[in-house]
């Protein structure tokens, strides 16, 4: 076993270029929502080059739009192909899922990026652009992982299941597809960017719009109305204040360093329009954040009766209450068991590679892990090569020496968790 | 003098339709900004078949900018003329400025209007559109006064100026082109809607747009940034405590049934730019109303260093100030004397005709008699048919009862201030 881990670390070092190289094509090919099928292209060049069962649908929009797990903001998925490439097994070992989605966040403002968003420049051996951590980075460590031990020329027992995702960054309809077209397996890694973090648990989470109301009245007798803006600020106090209630009973020692396990994050506030009239209406738009250890549905009935208590704060609430909707994207909570076997073999190959004990964490965000575990019976771990800071901002990047050090860790870790004929 | 009286009652009696017809002209000609021409035009048809001396003009735009007191939104008046009608008295006597604004706000959402904004139905004696009690009800009042006394084949001492201007729902610029074009007199009346009190004060006002600062960071890990959402909330109690110490100062009689004499309004609010981030940035939009005891000056310095004193109730505003800046409308305060002449001759004249006392208060809002008083040197009278309530609002409606009897009551007035020959 030693040879092999030796030749595995060989064959990456040797391949560095290739997969620098691939990296980059990744990343030049901008693949925001709605424009993924350029990125895939160059992903079944790779299976198929790789000989893997390559196997390309795009989403059906109706199909999905039946499940109770499907959020998304749009209803069809034409131009917007799932990837999967199957390296068979002889059938007898456990088979993994290698998911990674090829989806990216929009770049934003083009002015604080200090360089084109796509360009894939590499400085000081990390290479920039939309994508590069979240997470094509990710993406080419399992395919240099998977490259890697086809190049060891063994077999391997059981089935590794390449996943390449849209639709990630807006509720898991890419992963949703896959686990409707049948794939499930033992257990899946998504290399999302936990800087090398190992996460047993996701958070999950829900969109949420406050409509907080008020009654206008022109500025100049303002006591004559009543202010949405004023008002709603007891609700953001309110909501702050269930935040801290559903915190307080966190007690999983995997949080223990993370101040608030489960935020509730308002993210979004607008109302009012014109300076000199009183607000008549203010909208809050926030994330829930959802634990494992609940449904999204359970989470959604607190915060829905906790709203309701408001009018006991204030009795405008009781004539004008506020109202609660749920939009947009959401992400199940996921979970696997911290002493899963694919936990320990991953904790072990990391200490073998890095000679350090892994951090193992809870994650802040959902990934489609949660659907994964909890629709597909597929228990996931996340664990990546890039940074989670630089996930959705500018100047994106992501260091080029943790792709490979990830690489040979999944490598290892495939071998052991699909065991080689 | 009782025999005029009953004339100028007898007058406005018989003269009833003509003037309601008058009336729903003006309002069936939409007037917002920019589009003032078609009603100028009736205007001047008017004022020449009463043989006024008119002129016409359309401000010059890059005069008015040299002016510290101009605010609008735009800054060139093609297509937006002034209109001023003299009736020229024998020079001994004491001159009027009869002034009232020809734009309109805007009719806002069509589906709150129960008939089209500008039809000028009339519904039990209330005729509803538009600009009927914000103030084109109140400029009939003035025509319906004048053409009241030329009427009586009398000669007055003293000049009347009447003047329809534009720009005054956005700061005035057509008053003060008027200012700037010589006109001034002894006292100005302006018919705006005061539901027949009497406004010897008036509110000025100015926006202020205040800019909150946050720190991004991804709502699953709020912890790490800041969240000018909850910034913002301290600044909005930060400046209902400004409004509180201001008014606190307030000790004129006029005020004392006013809750709030000079009100703070925030009346809009944005910021955050995705549910699931930390907003880095808040806007705070809103109104200042100032007191006659103060400039304008004096208002904005009272607000900067109140704002700066928000770093002594929270660090986060010591590295991070919130930016205060003034834009758009705003109006100067404006005050007359409650003893002088022109409001003893109204009063009296309001209980010859009604048989009861006036009310007398201080205005909850700005007029061009801000600008008159203090740019001017004309001190300003605010007396007018209309209902504060319906400014603004959709179905805005004006009794056409109360149009007659301002005109009768205006009448009576100038005749007692110009003097007949």
């Amino acid at each position: 076993m030693t040879e092999i881990k030796e030749q595995i670390n060989q064959w990456l070092a040797e391949n560095r270029e290739r997969g620098i190289q691939l990296l980059r094509d990744l990343v030049q090919a901008r693949s925001t929502q709605g424009m993924e099928r350029n990125v895939q292209e160059l992903v079944i060049v790779e299976l198929k080059r790789m000989g893997l069962e390559v196997d390309v649908w795009e989403p059906d929009g109706k199909e999905l739009a039946r499940s109770p797990y499907f959020a998304s903001s749009r209803s069809e998925f034409t131009g917007s192909p799932n990837v999967v490439g199957v390296l068979k097994g002889s059938g007898e070992g456990r088979s993994i899922i290698l998911n990674g989605h090829i989806d990216v966040v929009p770049e934003g403002d083009l002015d604080k990026w200090d360089a084109y968003p796509y360009s894939g420049k590499i400085i000081d051996g990390k290479m920039y652009g939309r994508g590069t951590t979240d997470m094509k980075g990710g993406n080419v460590s399992l395919l240099l992982a998977i490259q890697a031990i086809q190049a060891l020329g063994v077999q391997l027992k059981g089935d590794i299941i390449f996943q390449s995702v849209i639709e990630e960054e807006s509720g898991g309809a890419g992963t949703l597809a896959t686990i409707l077209r049948g794939y499930k397996a033992d257990a899946a890694l998504i290399p999302e960017p936990t800087n090398m973090k190992i996460f047993p648990k996701q958070q999950g989470s829900m969109w949420f719009r406050i409509h907080v109301k008020g009654q206008s009245a022109h500025g100049g007798t303002r006591y004559e109305g009543v202010s949405a803006i004023e008002k709603s600020m007891t609700v953001v106090e309110h909501i702050l204040q269930l935040e801290k209630v559903r915190n307080e009973r966190v007690t999983d020692p995997l949080y223990e360093n993370i101040p608030i396990p489960f935020p509730i994050n308002m993210g979004k506030i607008s109302g009012g329009d014109w300076p000199s009239s009183v607000a008549d209406l203010v909208q809050i738009e926030g994330r829930m954040g959802v634990s494992p250890e609940e449904t999204l549905d359970e989470a959604k009935e607190e915060m829905e009766k906790w709203i309701d208590r408001l009018k006991e704060i204030d009795p405008w609430f009781e004539t004008h209450p506020p109202i609660l909707e749920w939009f947009g994207a959401r992400w199940l909570p996921g979970a696997i068991d911290i002493e899963h076997e694919l936990m320990q073999t991953l904790s072990s190959n990391y200490k073998d590679v890095l000679k350090e004990e892994p951090i193992i964490e809870a994650s802040p965000w959902g990934t489609d892990g949660g659907l994964l575990t909890n629709v597909g019976n597929t228990p996931s771990v996340v664990f990546g090569p890039g940074v989670t800071e630089m996930a959705h901002f500018s100047n994106e990047y992501i260091e080029l020496d943790k792709v490979f050090i990830v690489a040979e860790i999944i490598a290892l870790t495939l071998l052991d968790w699909c065991e080689i004929e």
